[in-house]
């Protein structure tokens, strides 16, 4: 199992945001969602997945996307607003390990805040023959709408979700050095190592003592973050019909 | 202070997401930030602010946003999107309360997940006379790109900045009744009730001792969410430029 | 009838898409139909009309949109693009002489491709008091779809199409001052002074002599783009259903 | 010289608009405006061209592009529009052949306004070994700026543009088989067959003959639509600053 991660960074971001003064909130909200938008987009139709962990650094899965492709996002991101991107990208076996390698390549070229470091492009690629599976697993929380959504107020709806996130994150990380993202909802997916079945249980125990939050897990394997993520999805719905906690290697679709 | 909170929710959105299989993840991405990008936009044009919170759930601070224009936004994205939203609006003294009144609306109406409950709009707005001023507080990392983004990996970053976000969003919360929302990098907007000085202070020692995370806050007032985050993002300003931890009430930029 | 009417100019626009050398064209297409969409948003919610017209410069019909919108909208565009916007305001009986009006506010101010010559904010906005009914004209090609589209090649139903727009635009321009825009599909809408019914029947055998299209048109009146342009698509909706060619005065949909 | 076209079109649109009663016209301008922008991305990131045209329907060239990325765009619009695109493909030495064979391949599934016949997907696709150059021409009006945008109101010289657009893209299409499309500004763009340098001074001296519009023209070979346009970009610079009216075959820019 090899992951190759990159690294988006949007140059200079912080102190774009508040020169010549503040600009205002909602029209930097905008700009950000709307980029991590058309890199989703663009990795999306690549079959990698993109999150937006804190929006001005976002962390994408890109096995089977090539040196060449993180070239043409970051000119036509560069073409198409007011700020511009470095992308790093990095290649081990486990993700976190991925993505140090793909940070250090960056950081090495200066700070995210120095106005002379811009739309660095920098990185290692897995080669066709080198490609290997990656597994994602995709967690929800058990009836979320029932439990929450339809009988608490929205934010204590997403101060509970985000506990388990929390818990769930930093347990994977810790453990497994995987990377666990929030993707909206009640879902959270998160790009593993080489895991077992019953690591995936112990991952949903530790939650339940931890945050007392009941999460269920499809886990999905494939050659690119879409056909790993996509199996897990079908995983998951496999969990929610048949009420089981954990559900592993789903098939994917015929023709996906 | 009076403050006017509207709950903005994805019609039956779940699923959606899975009928007849599950979408590809990266369209849902794409989705959900847009169609937050455009209810930003809608709202942040008419000085109101809204948070991604959940994506299929966005909380939002409307004072100053009248019946007529939460209908024409729900009018304008049903036309433009495969789904619709919901709009629930509630009015109190601290920003819970007011959400929670607007969650009751919407509730009331049906599950979220119950397909015939679609583009509900209720709510309680307040009148031009019935306005006062609204206390928003803008808090950040302390070095953020020093002690973190230059020196550990994204995730590690990341995962610093969300623990640092869920001690904070839970104290106030708990203490106060006030809205604390991830803005990206390592902002925080808290949308408060009436709080003194040392009330901030008080929450950023709690976060220091909680997960050893060193903040500072600019706090201010005004007529709107964009007028008080304005003021705020000014006072913080003064925060990095001081070296203080608190800086409350900075004054409007002139023509603002 | 007074009809406001702003044009809208990206700033120094040509130069910029060739330096440092020429930008990728569908990159160029990217910004010039987003730029255009959210200008689109933002007017459009203020019940006013933009036109793509050539996309780097847009024609506005902006009756009830007073000077503070515009500085809003120019601020957000500036805020979320690589390039900026110009916008001067004009006010007049006939639309052509309301733009004229408008675009020397403009051109006094310098060359569009000035580079100095940037975020031009120029106008005359009618007051609550002044506000009189528009006329605006909604045509359509009578069975597009079943004379063009699905017989022709695509290529030539668009060059029919457009010969058809060509000729009303330039006849409606020289005869009465109104302002008509192809705005896709087989659709064109006109922004008029004050015209009898003859005249539109007038304009529909002018182009049916000139190029041998068939159009049928509604015509409706309100107090902004918005509303007269909304009558005039039910107006249209009566001709589609009748047979007639010329429909006025459709009677708004209650509660619009 | 081989040409691959793709009709990109809007499932059952017309009826979409005015059901159940007529849309807010810029509501359907933003989706037009955006559903455009993201096709162009899609197709642009694979060196494909794609034209506005009528927006409902609208013409690329995909030379490169094969059958899995066009169900890929298909489904990715279907998840995220409230509307569906149905996608055609033909291939021919002529241009418009191309289409014409495209056009026939949707023609036959049924009309553009028949509620059943969604998301047709049918083409052939250039193989690899198939591949061979193609043309394309990019013309501008000599000293648009000068002569129309900062003398003339818009709308005059929107309609003097678009009067000298109309004269190029019918003697292309009558003399050639091309096809000419407007792309904003002053700019038009020619999908061409294999045409020598006479046959463009030829174009530029119809439409001066024609409608009084000077032209002057770049000219690019490649094997992609990108590859050409980028080429004939440059070679219309050096008309730019040569004065000459025709440039043919400018060598791309190093490493593009």
């Amino acid at each position: 199992m090899t992951i190759q991660v990159t690294l988006v960074q949007i140059d200079n971001y912080g102190p774009w945001t508040v020169t010549p003064e503040p600009r205002r909130e909602m029209d930097l909200q905008t700009l950000q969602s709307r980029l991590f938008a058309d890199v989703a987009q663009f990795l999306g139709h690549r079959d990698a997945y993109v999150f937006s962990t804190r929006f001005d650094n976002m962390i994408a899965v890109t096995n089977g996307v090539d040196g060449a492709a993180h070239a043409t996002l970051q000119e036509s991101i560069g073409n198409r607003y007011p700020v511009s991107i470095s992308l790093a990208t990095g290649v081990a076996a486990r993700p976190i390990d991925a993505l140090e390698a793909a940070n250090e390549r960056l950081q090495i070229e200066g700070s995210a805040q120095d106005e002379g470091r811009t739309e660095v492009l920098s990185g290692e690629y897995l080669s066709e023959t080198d490609r290997s599976d990656i597994q994602i697993a995709h967690f929800d929380v058990v009836d979320a709408t029932g439990k929450y959504t339809d009988r608490l107020n929205e934010f204590d709806t997403y101060s509970t979700i985000q506990a388990a996130y929390g818990s769930l994150m930093r347990y994977l990380r810790r453990k497994h050095g995987a990377l666990a993202f929030f993707v909206g909802g009640d879902n959270v997916i998160a790009v593993c190592p080489d895991l077992p079945e019953r690591a995936f249980n112990a991952a949903v125990d530790h939650v339940a003592a931890d945050v007392e939050v009941a999460l269920q897990v499809g886990v999905g394997r494939g050659s690119s973050a879409h056909e790993a993520g996509f199996a897990a999805k079908h995983a998951l719905e496999d969990c929610r019909h048949d009420g089981t906690s954990v559900e592993l290697f789903g098939a994917p679709a015929a023709g996906d």
